[in-house]
């Protein structure tokens, strides 16, 4: 292609996008200048992982962040700015002591978390750790009278494998492509058989709990010291006892499986402290506003947010304070360039969304309603939309539709003036298992932002190696700007964005 | 080239391999045939690593190594299997108990491994974390008095980086063919700027110990849990007190100086116990044999080696395991397949190989003298060479001829029956650090296999995360079939392998 023609066409593409889409190129300049250039989403990442420390849903961690994130966000200018009941969500839980090392045949520490909302050991435990080989309960049977105070370890048949692949990765131009090229919104995988197995070992659990089992060693994923969590014992103040239970390194799990299957004795001592809070069972979202200014549309919401809660074991840095600090990020940018917004501009931050989404769903349910349930409520026609940042700590690439094909064609003109920092790609798919979904149910467009996956899936996600070291300022800086001129535009744009049909 | 071409060149390529240097291919097949099928490797590993321990030089997991494999080798026919003292090493030393974790701001367990020979905390230790900017020794002159019974943590400016590049990688062919082509071997790097940093590290600890510091953080390479050691304090019976001293993981480390940097307070509990050992400082080798049967040759030697001491993170798996296990498992192979060979071939593992080759050097000195220090014994020339292999748990590409340029065509042939199984290589390079060297320097012959690297460098090589887990099987069987080979063409040979010019 010549260059004369080169550039005629590219006239006509930013020309007919522009005839579809207007984008405020100006204000996006100023929002680039102010995020780029004068960013404190580093600082509030900060505060939100060292200062804040690990923000489990209920936990002490967790009401820092959020009284935190109150002050700091009143202090930006921001309007309503409050801790909003949504709901019962259960008891709190931290971890105040987490020793465990084997003692025998030799002395070494062993990298472990305890898992969510187990008890402690009272004091320093020790024990021989015995050997459970039991693939269900009936198999369990066995080992009945046998148990008390004895540490046990859970039987695997893995083991590790050293990565010949890179733990950080970002997307490719053919991944990207391939996703623009999606013609439907590929259904999210089920989860059966996790759920399945997950109730499997809470019911084996349950079985040596009753048995008095002192200390339950069960094996994280993660290799090299990078221990992931799972979801721990239930929160629920109803839920019944569960015994200690340590979730174990790969390389210190195996070594102790090892040595058992040889035959070997080995013994095991512990002290953990764990606490659990029941003075205030609610769970609360910070919620803030930038009231709108239009007569006719300031009753008219955009709405953006990610969840402030984190798992326990590290501070939660890309999941997902990196999502909260660029959500706050791009209001505080909204406020320093003197927007003023003619929809209203609320900024939410979920708790419980590790548990299950509670926080957002609980919000949806009690200002929208569900009109599944038929408890539709007026607001739920006054959200344009709704944006959601919670796929770790890298750039945005472009944005998941969710299936919502009308909304394409906005997207695509509102990530133009991004292209050159890699943001282009718009995919009609879904992406699962974070905020957005609880608006996405009840038809509100909800909107999950494409993001490269760095190291989230082999280090940090859920992990005890989520540290504010993973963050890449330059990525969050990115993110912020971008999600900040996708908010200036929707709460300024002469239309809603368009609902996909009713449910 | 068509396929009769080939089939001449490949034909006097063989032809021409074997003039020079005859190969027993019948013997190899056995070799191959009994260490690829009916292999120890793993077992042997798995005793070295997770039944004996960490192996620091003078711990008693170097003890239960060391007696196990002199048990083994004469299980196996070797004779002569014994301890054999090499002089005064110093003290032993290991870890009894290792516990620490901030509790101010929130509480968080920190991976962490105390420097090896520090002492312990005398129990529970709690105290505030007192930031040290300094560089150098007069830099510390401001902490005068302050530092009784305090925690401290060096300053860094360093921050982690995620990492794009796979942890674990295999030589490429270009990558060997570099190495092939090498001219002329590539003199050491100078270790000048790290030893002199060290020194100054050294001087620093001193000066917080002698001010009383109740614990030195300092921050340990290695990223996601991974915490790499390095030399610790002195293990001589005669070195001076030192501070306790935690090689902390750079998350948990730069977490703390964060939090410090921002005017956070910062608490730390901590309980370190180690244990000295003085009843016995001599340092000891690991030998055995399987003694010449031919007359006139008998009297010389081949000698096979590895270090069989480790860091005191995690059990040494491929800092030296591997190479002991392999080592081991060649002599086994020899043993298995009947060999009676004509040269006496002699096995050493080797201790105190990471405090400075230590037992190798002493073991040369004592047996062989040094021509630069005119001590030279009639035993010097009569070893033909000492093969060794100590870079981590990957197969052997091929081997560093030391600058011996006359071993090439006999090790050229010597890797024909292995290119199948990815070794071919042999290159004119040293290859420095490991036990070959105190051979090299007294002018034996004295060879390093080229190994894949794996994930060495990146996770395991001195580290918390080098344990059995970092194995690969087929990697190890394909070192130890050809080490074996090696060792019974070196034992056959009509000549002595041809040694570079004299000292």
């Amino acid at each position: 292609m010549n260059i004369k023609l080169a550039t005629l066409l590219l006239l006509f593409l930013t020309f007919s996008a522009a005839a579809q889409e207007p984008v405020d190129t100006a204000v996006v300049r100023k929002i680039r200048d102010e995020g780029l250039k004068r960013s404190k989403v580093m600082e509030t990442a900060f505060q939100l992982t060292d200062v804040s420390g690990p923000r489990l849903s209920g936990s002490p961690g967790l009401k820092r962040a959020q009284e935190w994130a109150i002050k700091q966000l009143k202090q930006w200018g921001l309007t309503n700015a409050r801790n909003e009941p949504w709901g019962k969500f259960g008891k709190g839980w931290e971890i105040q002591k987490n020793y465990a090392a084997i003692t025998t045949p030799y002395y070494h520490t062993i990298i472990a978390i305890p898992k969510a909302w187990t008890p402690g050991t009272n004091g320093l435990f020790k024990s021989e750790i015995l050997l459970i080989e039991a693939d269900s309960l009936p198999d369990l049977e066995k080992y009945k009278g046998q148990l008390k105070g004895k540490a046990v370890i859970y039987d695997v048949k893995t083991t590790l494998k050293q990565s010949f692949k890179p733990d950080a990765v970002r997307y490719s131009d053919s991944a990207l492509l391939a996703m623009a090229q999606a013609k439907a919104a590929i259904p999210p995988a089920s989860r059966i058989a996790i759920l399945r197995a997950r109730a499997l070992r809470q019911a084996m659990n349950n079985f040596l709990s009753d048995e008095g089992a002192g200390l339950i060693l069960s094996m994280a994923r993660g290799t090299d010291g990078t221990v992931f969590t799972t979801n721990g014992a239930p929160y629920a103040d109803s839920a019944r006892t569960a015994a200690p239970e340590l979730e174990t390194s790969g390389e210190d799990y195996l070594r102790i499986i090892r040595l058992l299957k040889a035959g070997k004795k080995v013994e095991i001592e512990a002290d953990i402290k764990t606490q659990f809070f029941t003075n205030d069972m609610q769970g609360y979202n910070v919620i803030a506003e930038m009231p709108g200014m239009d007569k006719r549309l300031k009753e008219q919401v955009v709405m953006l947010g990610a969840h402030i809660d984190s798992w326990h074991g590290a501070t939660g840095a890309t999941d997902n304070a990196a999502g909260t600090a660029v959500m706050m990020e791009a209001v505080r940018i909204l406020k320093a360039i003197g927007f003023k917004p003619k929809r209203t501009i609320r900024i939410a931050l979920w708790s419980s969304e590790e548990q299950g989404l509670h926080g957002s769903k609980n919000y949806v349910f009690n200002h929208f309603g569900n009109p599944k349930a038929n408890t539709l409520k007026p607001e739920h026609g006054k959200v344009s939309a709704y944006y959601n940042l919670d796929n770790g700590g890298g750039k945005i690439r472009g944005i998941y539709l969710q299936g919502n094909a009308a909304a394409a064609p906005v997207f695509k003109a509102w990530l133009a003036p991004f292209h050159d920092l890699g943001a282009a790609t718009v995919t009609i798919n879904n992406t699962a298992s974070t905020d957005h979904i609880s608006f996405d149910n009840v038809g509100i467009p909800g909107f999950q932002f494409i993001q490269d996956s760095m190291d989230y899936g082999t280090r940090t996600h859920h992990s005890n190696q989520d540290t504010f070291d993973k963050l890449s300022e330059d990525d969050l800086k990115q993110a912020a700007v971008i999600v900040a001129s996708f908010v200036y535009h929707t709460a300024q744009r002469k239309e809603m964005i368009p609902r996909k049909a009713p449910l």
